[in-house]
């Protein structure tokens, strides 16, 4: 657009075109084209008079369905979720769009964010653009789906236990959550609000760089980003250190440690890797899950109370199960996450980011409900989470990258984890690990 | 001392008799004379030789029995608790010690500090030295009434609903809660741990200065105090603003009232008084039980399971209790919380310190089970934390001060209550209210 080849209006064509000849992904909610071209005719009367808004302006980002939106409705692909108000954005929503981004669409999630394959929704599972027989992962799974199809360069999810990142790695694209409290969660709605963050995924690791400034930011409407600095990009670490952690709890598939162990290989030239471990990790993922179920139980309790009948009978299981928790057990969950992260600043004091990878396995088939790794039989659902809550529980900025396919051509990712606060600096190591893995 | 007129042994010695003279106060579970003596005599040596440790080197300090003190054992005044190490001082009697303090005692608290009138104690109640027929408050009733009765200068207790300031304000002494997080509470058996402070109490306001530069601090054993600044005393507020808080939950009795306005306008020639009122405060105060209670029992889990015998009916009753919350009510207190500390700090925009008596009544009699003022009729426990759970529910820094004797001749204290973290501001407005209500 910039070099004047191509219109906001064209490329929002190509998207609305491709977005028709792939419903076959199952990934989109709500789009109506109309919209679509209001947005980009605007775009392209700003670039033509020299007002454009930003360097994103005119660039198509899908939002997923659980982020008001005001020219759509927000149903968190529930039947059981009243549709929010139209006529209002979620503040990072706001936020891109004043920055001159086409809201394309409302995509396709796990119902209420409250699983990770995607396979629970009011629509049906999304699937996956490698292979349509394959899930995408979730709960952002119709967020990735579009990105992964390159029908739009970028898309907004929410992540509690990984629902950015998974569907990032199953899909082969970049996922990023930020830290806890650096970008508004203000009109997301929540699944567990002291898990909660909202993400982006797009097709490069510069997209998601280009993003960032429209993303990351204080905003008196959430009150856990009061603090949170403008986003500043900064130097290239040349010399990244890294931590690649292994050890009971972190089994992952051969293929995938063996595609993690070659891209590390990649950058063995310019980067430190060190491996470290997190002991009891067990526990720290019990307290992740009673935190989550507790705090998901708490917001629904009116609803579920009132009229329960919308939701599928997977997710009413789990809110009925919130029920049973203890305050003592929530309390001792919410000091072994406090040990958790005294823990895990002290593996990052000496490094600039924490290695896993993304997933223990490459994305599981549609239908299928186990999976099986590291002498373990998992459920699949189990599977998406397996890394991914360290991230939650720790507030950590985490990021997914690419990092070599399957066999059977099913994308891997790798994981990396920066301190809580500084996702300036996660960026800064990745860029040059991206760069070796990614050429 | 400094003047050369006593020597730390003189006034130990003094110390040590007006505690053997004044044993119907029950205010002391241990104290050994001659450990008194052997620091006193360390002190005297100090201070020929010129190698005085502090300005408060050789000044008597009694401790509450749930410090853990190298030299006693630690109680919390119950048959349950463990007799936990001498030989190990709690952070807080570590740098007081270090200082040149002598720690002259342990002495009588409510049962696990769960309780504010000290009337539950492995060594029965503690008496007031006003007059012996009633209560001191609690639960750091003993080192209030060695205060009071001009035992000791100064003494340490804890305050989890007002328990420093309950008997500071019932035996008419000088009380301070710091913020939470500037204080260790390493070494201080918890009743509950988001709500615990150490706490000091002293005969004069400019007493308690001196010792808060050896009593707040960051400390590596208490993660909750590694922003804790050291404590430096600032410039005199010469024109403080005040809110005086009224309005349905802060009744009291028109005595107290009373008195608390002729102290109030004592300062009016230079200070700013405005009124200001708190909605929904039944609700606060519900978050403030249910965190207390989710917390002391999961404190006292293990115990309870094992051998409940040794606690009083009445606190094993509070901690069977605090079983029967549920992790989503624990998460809906934790949620009043937040929205009570930004209702705390919208208050404190605009003024120096908020002002409410320190209780609603003067201390109450022995044995007497309820309290009536404002045409309400509420139990003496509860009375007692009438005001005070507000600056533990928010963090608050909380300075309890005499302002005045009912016409039995009972004290009745003004409590001053700062921003959180910012304890030397709060000192910094009280110095000239209490120079006009105390001169």
């Amino acid at each position: 657009m910039a070099a004047g080849d191509v219109s906001a209006m064209e490329l929002a064509n190509v998207a609305l075109k491709l977005a028709a000849d792939q419903t076959v992904l199952n990934a989109i909610v709500s789009l109506d084209p109309e919209i679509v071209r209001q947005q980009a005719e605007a775009s392209d009367v700003r670039r033509k008079s020299g007002n454009l808004l930003s360097e994103i302006d005119g660039v198509c980002i899908a939002v997923k369905d659980n982020f008001w939106t005001k020219d759509y409705p927000t149903t968190a692909c529930s039947n059981a979720a009243p549709v929010y108000p139209e006529n209002v954005d979620s503040s990072v929503v706001e936020k891109l769009r004043s920055a001159g981004a086409i809201i394309f669409a409302k995509t396709n999630m796990h119902e209420w964010a409250y699983g990770a394959t995607n396979g629970t929704s009011s629509i049906g599972p999304t699937r996956n653009p490698h292979n349509v027989e394959h899930i995408t992962g979730g709960s952002s799974g119709g967020s990735a789906a579009l990105v992964a199809a390159g029908i739009v360069p970028a898309a907004l999810g929410s992540d509690t236990g990984g629902s950015v990142r998974i569907p990032s790695g199953a899909c082969g694209i970049y996922g990023f959550k930020p830290s806890y409290g650096r970008a508004s969660r203000h009109g997301v709605l929540p699944l567990s609000w002291s898990l909660d963050a909202p993400g982006l995924m797009a097709t490069t690791l510069h997209d998601l760089e280009l993003l960032l400034p429209y993303f990351i930011g204080a905003d008196q409407a959430d009150g856990t980003t009061i603090h949170s600095k403008p986003y500043t990009a900064g130097k290239t670490i040349e010399h990244p250190k890294l931590v690649n952690l292994v050890g009971a709890g972190l089994e992952r598939s051969e293929e995938v440690n063996a595609t993690l162990n070659h891209a590390l290989q990649q950058v063995q030239a310019f980067a430190e890797v060190n491996t470290g471990e997190i002991p009891d990790l067990g526990s720290y993922f019990a307290a992740w899950e009673a935190i989550l179920h507790a705090e998901a139980t708490s917001f629904h309790a009116e609803q579920l109370a009132n009229d329960p009948s919308g939701y599928s009978a997977i997710t009413r299981s789990h809110l009925e199960a919130g029920k049973l928790l203890s305050a003592t057990e929530l309390l001792k969950a919410q000091q072994l996450r406090t040990e958790f992260c005294r823990a895990i600043d002290e593996l990052l004091k000496n490094a600039d980011a924490l290695v896993l990878p993304t997933l223990p396995v490459t994305a599981p088939k549609l239908g299928e409900d186990w999976q099986e790794f590291g002498n373990l039989r998992v459920t699949s659902q189990d599977s998406m989470t397996w890394f991914c809550w360290l991230g939650n529980l720790a507030g950590l900025p985490c990021l997914s990258i690419p990092c070599g396919l399957s066999h059977a051509g099913l994308p891997v990712g790798m994981m990396l984890m920066g301190r809580a606060g500084d996702d300036e600096k996660l960026f800064n190591a990745a860029r040059q690990l991206d760069l070796a893995i990614n050429p």
